[in-house]
């Protein structure tokens, strides 16, 4: 057995947990659906206080899941998606802080999602199960978040998918939550991610393997598809600038042109590996549900204006961030953003950071994003009266606490 | 019969001609490959002065033809693809001077291109037919030129794709024109771009009916990953503004949400009927020639110092026009193709125009486009004493004169 040494700045080995609500009274979606059961895969690093007031839930992104930091034995080869933000003395430090992510609903990461059985046909649900909503996602979190016994969340943070969420939060169930960090995000997603979104969908129903979403039984995956709806969003998540960077013009494994269809330059062998790389982690119908509830976001309905969505939010202080070179969620929307939370009188802290990794950059500029969100979560402590833990001071609470 | 009325500041009915070359001697291509023997379909409008001096060259960009201005027959319910351009009074003023466009080699237009038959075979060539760059589609042009009996253009003008060549005949065809006219355009494809190139193929490949290429005589064309392909060049095309302006988050014959995944946006309902609709009038292969020789653009090879490639180019007149929002072809390309030619002692003149239309604005912007071509070629033709014909001067020269 290989053993690696999980580095000492790690929450160090994780594991996954789950919880099942609504298996008597089902759970209504803002469509007018149900489901029932819902489970919520879960992943929890740190310790909680005493009182139960250090607690922070991070929301994932479109490809994202419950495992947010650390590993998951002693020889897995890759921490968690953010790995680099969440451990000792990190941003979101978890000798401080107690900190939760979970998997969305509708995705394909343990919470209930389209590769699910269906009760009611025993099959699996494809494209028969109901079309969620970043509201459904979160008052599922909601639930869970009852289930650990937190009254009010410290601070709710994540990026892109996981920024609209957090919005959703802040907007909807501000009474849970002290604070939000909306990172490189939107409010409401505009035609141009629409479009976006809407051609990786177009990739996946091409493929013949799709069989409108019923394909989990007969062993063909519409791989080709997916990948390709992939391929489109990382060069969305990438800018011109850091392309140049990491890739330029330069040939893979060749110094001149082949004059022939193989990938030649490195651009292309990226893509292509990590367009062929997603479709074993990730579920193609699972892509069509969690863009889809993207797409419907529109914090700004149903009044039309986006200020009326935080009349409730005042007492929650927001740090939100965008950055320079993302031009998949430009600033723009962060400003429009910050404009509604100035105009109800929301608490509001803004940074627009000059940064060449595109949208990633939330992400990658991880220096920057350790000192802004960890300085955002002090102050927060100090002026909420949180009580912090100290090292060595560990308290296990039932089954959900962190088995270090 | 319908006759549709066709415009006064239209040149009418035109019609498509044909010139094929290397019957005897094979043409030969970049990669070593040849072709023979070579068919170029182009259109021409307006009319020839007595000394021949008074030619324009129209480069059509990655989806355009020949058919750049007019109408194929009265009841032809489209005109050329740069009707607002090219015409009586227009930027590109047929009273004034004689145009002509051809369809590139690769392409779908009639042009020597991967769905005729291979000489060799009696077969269509599909993905025998070599690969193509946009030097060899120039040199191409350069045998129409010859064979229509032109020494020298007055001008070559074209956005894109069309631009990329303009700047091809400037850099290694400088003695064969007088003044050169790319718009919205690159010497050099960047990684981006060649990223936005590889998943429209990808999405190509990924269709089984592709079939490696081979598809024309089995009936199944794989109009599923072109519709993919094109969608996401439609994107491409436009800015964000603009999206926001034509569709907002405006939904298609619906007042609410489906929570389906039926088509429900407009921008959806636009990206998806451009996709289908282009199948109908592009090839899947020709698909990926054409956006392979675009990729393969470069013209600060083989010495890597972009201003090398004009330094024969010092008697070609440049206008250099970019677009604030285009952010597939960025004004940056635009400059540093004006650093260029300006460290070579070029005339140069250069306008990053602000427009919200995104990389169409080329296309788009027909009033200001009007007058800064139409001032420049005026100026051009002042400066090198062309003699323009007066109205009703018309002069009928063999088989390829215009057809009124």
């Amino acid at each position: 057995m290989t053993t690696t040494t999980v580095p000492a700045d790690s929450v160090g080995i994780v594991e996954e947990k789950t919880f099942t609500f609504a298996e008597d009274e089902p759970f209504c979606l803002e469509s007018g659906a149900t489901l029932a059961p819902v489970t919520i895969t879960y992943e929890t690093y740190g310790r909680l206080n005493e009182d139960r007031s250090n607690a922070i839930l991070v929301c994932h992104a479109l490809s994202g899941s419950a495992h947010a930091a650390g590993y998951h034995s002693a020889d897995d080869p890759k921490p968690g998606w953010w790995e680099d933000s969440i451990g000792p003395g990190k941003a979101l430090d978890t000798d401080r802080y107690f900190v939760i992510c979970s998997s969305v609903i509708g995705s394909c990461y343990g919470s209930t999602g389209p590769m699910d059985v269906n009760p009611a046909t025993g099959k699996p649900y494809g494209l028969h199960f109901p079309v969620v909503t970043i509201g459904d996602m979160v008052r599922a979190q909601v639930r869970l978040i009852d289930h650990l016994g937190i009254d009010q969340l410290l601070c709710v943070v994540g990026g892109s998918m996981g920024g609209m969420q957090v919005l959703e939060w802040a907007a909807h169930h501000p009474e849970r939550i002290k604070a939000a960090i909306p990172l490189a995000t939107t409010a409401q997603h505009s035609p141009m991610l629409i479009a976006f979104s809407e051609v990786g969908r177009q990739a996946i129903y091409a493929d013949p393997n799709w069989n409108n979403g019923d394909y989990y039984e007969n062993g063909k995956r519409p791989d080709a598809g997916l990948a390709v709806a992939r391929m489109v969003g990382h060069i969305t998540y990438l800018s011109e600038e850091s392309m140049q960077q990491k890739f330029g013009r330069r040939l893979q494994n060749m110094e001149q042109y082949g004059y022939e269809f193989e990938t030649e330059f490195q651009v292309e062998s990226y893509l292509k590996y990590n367009g062929n790389n997603f479709t074993r982690r990730f579920d193609a119908n699972s892509y069509l549900y969690v863009t889809k509830a993207m797409d419907y976001f529109d914090l700004a309905q149903p009044t039309g204006v986006l200020a009326a969505a935080f009349l409730n939010s005042l007492d929650v202080k927001f740090l939100v961030v965008s950055f320079t070179s993302d031009w998949l969620y430009p600033s723009y929307h962060s400003k429009n953003l910050v404009s509604a939370l100035t105009a109800v009188g929301a608490d509001v802290t803004y940074l627009d950071i000059k940064s060449s990794w595109g949208h990633d950059a939330f992400l990658l500029e991880v220096e920057t994003m350790t000192h802004l969100m960890g300085d955002f979560l002090a102050r927060l402590a100090r002026e909420e009266g949180v009580e912090l833990p100290e090292i060595g001071e560990i308290e296990e609470i039932g089954d959900w606490a962190l088995a270090v």
